[in-house]
């Protein structure tokens, strides 16, 4: 991944939670760096959640502050001063306000975060701090990912050459006591903040959004996106309004590294071997065929089935009637892998057991359900549920 | 459990799907006998439940046939055919109407069913019936439970004694490929159809719409009661209004019936080692503190903590934000066995971890959660979720 123009980054081993490796990565930005965010719906937000919430508005950050091991969630007002005290450490040695300093925590649940940790290594992050550590970056911010996630992409805003680059980190949707999937996004391109809130919000429909490991939403949940503005010394223009045309290559791109990034959370869902797309069609409209496809993605009989490799539509046709839209039992079709197993509310007489077998073996399944009823379509991602899902999740005090 | 007067029970091995064992269920029933029926929410609801529905209005039942190893669902038009074939084959050997007989099946989805079936048994089923075979009833009708289910309660009607006895079979809200939740409750008190629909409705909410497995609803989840007034030959009265003061006794068992049941199917869960009890308090409603407590029991992360024993509160408080509804953070409170281990909005400090490891390990867990914001309480049944479920559900092709 190349670098951003504008970001450095640095992580550190402050021994939260974890031994022998790193588990907080700071990244700095230059002057004029807009931020933007989206953040979970849940109705019990981690301390650090409601602190971006509270700063985001003025639209400007000097600096980011992760850390896993500790989520820093359900910590009362304890929880609130360690972001205080985190955002105030940050902010002293990278000579910025504390409220320009966004935070994300990621870990158990309940523990007290204790902030001066921070202190220990800040100044050493930021004599490191160095233009290209995506790798780094992202495996600091792991907790039971099998891999670090990273994803790049450029475009073009007038002539001149803009960079995103994004890290991520999954799981479960919230993990062991691990909670959270967190994402921060990186352009040097020059945009105000409330283009790329428009941006941020619109493109984590398709991609975030649309991703479900086991429907369980973290109280931690964060994506933050911030663009330096560095490229406008290559000429690019500011960037104002989101209706701009000149932005349409880089939102394209910048969706585009959503969505990869987004993939990859759900292809390292906890336990995970496969990586399940469902497309569900012919609803009476979008949002109806998100709910439909959400209620396929989220069932533990068909996320079993799949990872037994069983083409069972049966636990589909269930799904789609639990969703509670409208759907027409006599009109349902339904494909595994491209092939049509159900047509029209019965079984498809006429397909190869031998082919849909064979389809379920892979490491990857399209999963399609067309209601017969309208023009609503919409995708999303999951994966299979394995007994390593429950062993991670359930085995360790048994 | 006793004889319910004007009802006869007979079992026979139809060779549906399984070998070596029976999978047909006919009860009789004497002239006069009203019904009522509360059926799956599904939008893909099975041929049986379709006919059902259609026949309750007219409130007048002469014989019930259920099947397991079929469930008659997303089987179209022959689906359709197949329960007026039944019902009519039914009919002819109880003289009766096709409409009077009510039906229910059980087991794979999207496979024809062969009533031709029935008829090779019927007069057998007829010759045989029995008051009393209530444990052959429940070992017909099941599919991947582990006991059969059965209960029953007496009750006075003015100063008469009066029978309520109860059959059930559960496993997955849809198993293996066994779809459905059943169960048929009979009584000999004279009740009308629509009085009997009313207690069949409000029973229902507390018992079985409280149970949950896997937060998959099958498409033939059928609950049906059926009242002979048999009991009006030793003087009951006759009830023609649900509000009628000498239902009161009644009532109550009847519940305790229902009760009994939704809590054997949520403790014969599939994979199952434990039964869970969430009681939620403090919401700022009923309908609100049954969506938590429902959150809490379908969630992936909370059921695995309890099959490894863990009093994982992070997991319960993840449950509760994403529920969507009102919930404050620093004002919840959680308990596990009765011992309070999270108090508004913190870790408890004061609990003893020793208690609750002790606790954790019992057969029957209590998970209590006070949101302190209103009067709202509720309470479900579910059971933990175990590497046994993932085998039951994904292990057979694999």
């Amino acid at each position: 991944m190349p670098p951003v123009a504008g970001v450095k980054l640095a992580t550190a081993a402050a021994g939260i939670r974890y031994a022998g490796r790193t588990d907080v990565l700071l990244a700095l930005f230059d002057q004029g760096t807009t931020v933007a965010g989206v953040f979970t719906r849940s109705k019990c937000p981690s301390a650090p959640v409601d602190w971006c919430r509270a700063h985001l508005k003025a639209g400007a950050a000097s600096a980011l502050v992760v850390n896993s091991g500790n989520a820093n969630a359900f910590t009362g007002k304890s929880g609130r001063q360690a972001t205080r005290l985190t955002a105030k450490i940050a902010a002293r040695a990278a000579g910025c306000k504390p409220s320009h300093v966004f935070l994300a925590s990621t870990g158990v649940i309940g523990e007290p975060l204790d902030a001066t940790r921070f202190a220990t290594v800040m100044d050493r992050l930021i004599a490191s701090a160095a233009p290209s550590a995506w790798h780094e970056a992202a495996k600091a911010i792991m907790t039971t990912d099998t891999f670090p996630k990273g994803a790049a992409a450029m475009a073009r805003i007038g002539a001149a050459p803009v960079t995103i680059c994004g890290i991520a980190k999954g799981a479960g949707m919230i993990a062991p006591d691990m909670a959270t999937m967190l994402s921060f996004v990186f352009t040097d391109a020059p945009i105000t903040s409330r283009v790329l809130q428009d941006l941020l919000k619109q493109g984590v429909a398709g991609s975030f959004n649309a991703v479900t490991v086991d429907g369980d939403t973290s109280t931690s949940d964060t994506l933050l996106a911030f663009a330096t503005g560095a490229a406008a010394m290559r000429g690019a223009p500011k960037i104002a309004k989101t209706s701009d045309p000149r932005l349409r290559a880089f939102r394209k791109a910048f969706d585009a590294v959503l969505a990869d990034l987004a993939e990859q959370v759900a292809r390292d869902g906890e336990g995970a071997r496969k990586l399940v797309e469902i497309i569900v069609e012919g609803a009476v409209s979008k949002s109806s065929a998100r709910k439909i496809a959400l209620s396929i993605a989220n069932s533990p009989l068909v996320k079993t089935a799949i990872a037994g490799e069983d083409a069972n539509w049966g636990r589909v046709v269930m799904a789609v009637g639990k969703a509670g839209e409208r759907a027409d039992r006599d009109r349902l079709s339904i494909w595994f892998g491209g092939i049509r197993v159900a047509h029209r509310g019965e079984r498809d007489s006429s397909y190869d057991e031998a082919a849909v077998s064979a389809a379920m073996k892979k490491p990857e399944i399209t999963l399609k359900v067309a209601l017969g009823l309208g023009s609503g379509r919409d995708r999303v991602l999951t994966c299979d549920l394995t007994k390593e899902y429950v062993a991670i999740n359930g085995d360790y005090r048994s």
